[in-house]
């Protein structure tokens, strides 16, 4: 059988470089060679807090880009060919279970993870999205971080003109606060305590940026706002020192996103009175399949260039792990 | 091979119930023992005039409740068993085509139709939905409706308080008037010439009826909502005399949803200075498979016992079709 | 100059029912006789918490219909007349200052509070509704109830068949019990520790209530809904031990609404890991004025029969309070 | 008495700058020294075809910045001063009755229009909206066309990466398309047969530029979006030749959104059946007062650079209605 690279959770805090089979292409799935796959925080937390219930032994990655090089039976008829560039989500779905059938398949109860840290994805036809035949499959890596931050955009609600911050601009702040300036936001104002980021942000098209650790941000946000706070608040960077600072800098009637993944033991104080005198609320993001094509359509307004930091050969995974928790790049992808 | 009863379209204007093989179980799928399967003006337009594409040679009905008989290979682990009460979508999707990808497997490229006037349903378990294990299965079989008129509700957004006429109180109006009663809606109109149907939506809650051929419906919409028009008008008669009057009924802001399926000859002389003077909109309703298991929930409020105005066996499916057109009953359902 | 009754906050928890100078008719203004006014636990929170900023001095009361009796200069272009039955809002708003030109009115900065529990009230036009000349002035008077409860619809949006859990059925609690009923709420399920409460809650119809001493919320709210949770989970209660149970009612891209003032010094601890999981959001609600005229519409769908508990006479406001604080009666109306 | 220049609608096809009283600052009004006052289609449809109820006799204008020179009497409470830089709304409301009170000012039934063509400005403080100290006048008379195209962006709803087209890159039109490039539309295509106005819509950020005259429109469109349609059609040049093939062009769920004011006598013929296959809606849009400084705080993000073409004096306000005829410009300030 042949074999291939991939990347697995080998133990808490430990990911390895393993040589598997490729996995045999079933009915209804295809074979995928992976192009670039891209490093997202919650591959690290999967292997440092076991988020989203990891355990150890199972391959990781979900953010894909690559070409179609075989076609199991019975897919003929959805529009797939050998050759076809494509992305992935991050897990196939039955569109069978209850879940699913209520739309809700980042949901379903049959979930099958693509292990896109591999040289080769097999995988449902389902989890399989064509993307043009000129796309550049670096930029288009980023699809599936673009899906996630767009499903925050969609809940979120951002109205033109309404005013925004963001606390945190690390691979997917970056990625999400291209999409808040695709939202009509105004006064767009980003919060980190790295120069860096602070400037790629301002650079991006952010009008403010400030320093959580030297700015007073309630004050500055209250300076740029007119004292009215933020309509809406986004928290990305997943500390929970940045968690209940957000709910002061939010404005009557608006909106904080807590779009982070933060430590599952955190529990962060909410007075429900203050929140209460302003009408405010709380939004958490989780994800949407259907966003994929949307997503797709959209890459080409996404700034790609500046938030991919650095390509890494997927041999080197455990370097570009290493890299990631630097997090001197906004993105680092896989060469695959 | 196993016979069974079945409806089919036969030809323009003519329908036939055939003696035809039951369909083999394939892996998938399930067979159901149909219970009940109601008409819909839908089955009639389509032998009619065609809608929705249909050619003679197909087998009809799309609203209907049964037991599992049989659970084709595959089908285990979605939580289904033999004996179990469910209900039908119209078709089975694929889950797999962009259509499905998007969140619209309402049109999905590779629909399957149910053919719900038959003594059996073999289908994909994509289009079943159990129901309670005490459910009526007479009361059940009106989920589909249920879905579509869930389905206006969800695109036209009635907010409590506002005000709603329902012209055409036929089978689907009822469904379409109870949902609305559900919706907060006041100072609920209905609209219909027919008297038995003016004292059903009376009897089932509406505030007002007017009789569109003897009452000035414009000037009695204005005293009902005193000047200002309805905030949400929902067309159901599918009548072209019937379609303009709803633009002259609603209000500042509001909304007209033509939610019949309209001979697709007619064409609507639409006013955009008068819409846009009142910024009102205009919607259309087609279905979202996604809303079974919310229609499931919702039937123990459906007034059922009000709507289902006749029961029928499918061997005297023609007859019901007459009777159907006679539109004397909100509801006919066909005992499978 | 003419005396009237009014009941004032005198001191921290303490109320006095006084006899003060009826308030002049400025230009802009009209003069009402109060009618009935109805006590709101905000008018006792004021008292014993001090919210919403009360400070001893001030006249209390903001629930209330009544009868126009004087029309202040420049009052006459509006559409009222003497003899107009009428219900105010808590406030008269300025439309002039930022908050009211950004169609906040609810968070206007030169808010006048109206003094509800008084003889007469002494109001600016903005803050006056007409009401049908047939209405029941007792029924009416929850006017301003029904439109805080009207908001928290809007906020929550509830759709057809999600399902809905309320906890606390006090006074403003069966007001949103009404308003969720007449949502399209589906498996409506009232919490409350009081028999009567709960027997209240079924009686308006719920279909089911549960007692959070003795019954297992988390258990009995997962076989309600098949081990969904619910969609849609209120707080109306205001109780600190009832505020983070309902996190873990409620159902995956499901809403908790905390629709109660909660004690200012509350602190709920929030799992922010968890809600993401589950990708759920938390609304807080506080009101809006251009709700009034939808819940004029409205009121003759809510149960105020079963609702308004008790009538006492102005003079024993006293009286009223503490009744008021047994919590026996959902709504309580003083007559004046 | 002081004189000033105003323009008036003469007579039908007539405009005329006249010397007339500058108007007494009544309490309640500010007085503005008119900076700059931006030319609409309304101003000259209203002359032409008498749109929004207009008779010969009245000034004209109603986009416009300044700088205040007089605070009348009682407006001392809201924060503005002598010098402050502001804008007008096209009306001043009145806030008090019934359309004021359900939240729809824009339909105020007292409504007091601006006459911003004019040198000075007298009007309730209702009307008058605070920009920043440092803005550019010229820049800021846009404010009022931003509020009519954020209301589009409100009531269409465009969700990042759904494909829109805009119909009319003219004055609003280009304006219109700018909301849509912060919306987070994907394939964004102009419709035109002016080659500048293309390339204009080209060199603001749209992907696509057709023209109607040479392009068969659906074919280009259908190819433009893989065969969808587009999510969003946008009509704003308000030709009935334009106003029907927008039908053909939208996608599945899609909306079309007419937000031109189209001639009054005009008729388009609407296919139900057509629209219901697709479940597409129609939107038509007003304007909200609510929304002043959402697009204040916008106006940074709209490239006026581009969109003002032209800046003529008040004086030759005549040549400029000529020169707006012609359509070279896609917007036109008078300097007052």
């Amino acid at each position: 059988m042949e074999k291939m690279k991939s990347v697995y959770f080998a133990a808490k805090d430990k990911i390895e470089v393993r040589e598997v089979n490729i996995p045999e292409v079933r009915p209804g799935m295809v074979k995928i060679k992976t192009a670039y796959a891209a490093l997202c925080a919650t591959d690290v937390h999967m292997v440092t807090m076991g988020v989203l219930g990891a355990q150890p032994g199972i391959p990781l990655g979900h953010e894909a880009s690559g070409v179609i090089t075989e076609l199991g039976e019975g897919t003929g008829d959805y529009g797939y060919r050998i050759g076809d560039k494509v992305v992935v989500a991050p897990v196939a779905v039955c569109g069978k279970c209850p879940m699913c059938k209520k739309g809700l398949p980042q949901y379903c109860l049959q979930a099958a993870p693509v292990a896109a840290f591999s040289e080769y994805i097999v995988t449902d036809i389902s989890a399989v999205y064509k993307i043009p035949a000129d796309a550049d499959l670096k930029k288009y890596s980023l699809v599936e971080p673009s899906v996630c931050t767009i499903r925050a955009m969609d809940l979120a609600g951002i109205k033109h003109g309404q005013t925004v911050a963001v606390s945190g601009i690390g691979g997917i702040g970056s990625i999400l606060l291209n999409m808040v300036l695709l939202a009509g936001g105004a006064r767009i104002t980003a919060i980190d305590p790295v120069p860096e980021k602070r400037r790629l942000a301002l650079d991006m098209g952010a009008e403010y940026a400030l320093d959580p650790f030297h700015d007073d941000l309630e004050k500055r946000s209250m300076e740029i706002t007119e004292g009215n706070g933020f309509d809406h608040v986004f928290e990305v960077s997943g500390s929970p020192k940045a968690a209940n600072v957000c709910l002061d800098l939010v404005a009557h009637c608006g909106k904080v996103t807590y779009f982070a993944v933060f430590p599952p033991a955190y529990e962060m104080p909410l007075n429900l009175y203050k929140l209460y005198m302003k009408e405010a609320s709380i939004q958490t993001v989780f994800t949407s399949h259907y966003l994929f094509p949307r997503a797709i359509n959209l890459i080409p307004r996404v700034q790609t260039e500046k938030i991919i930091g650095k390509v890494i050969p997927l041999a080197q995974a455990l370097d570009a792990f290493a890299l990631f928790q630097e997090s001197r790049y906004p993105k680092i992808l896989l060469e695959c």
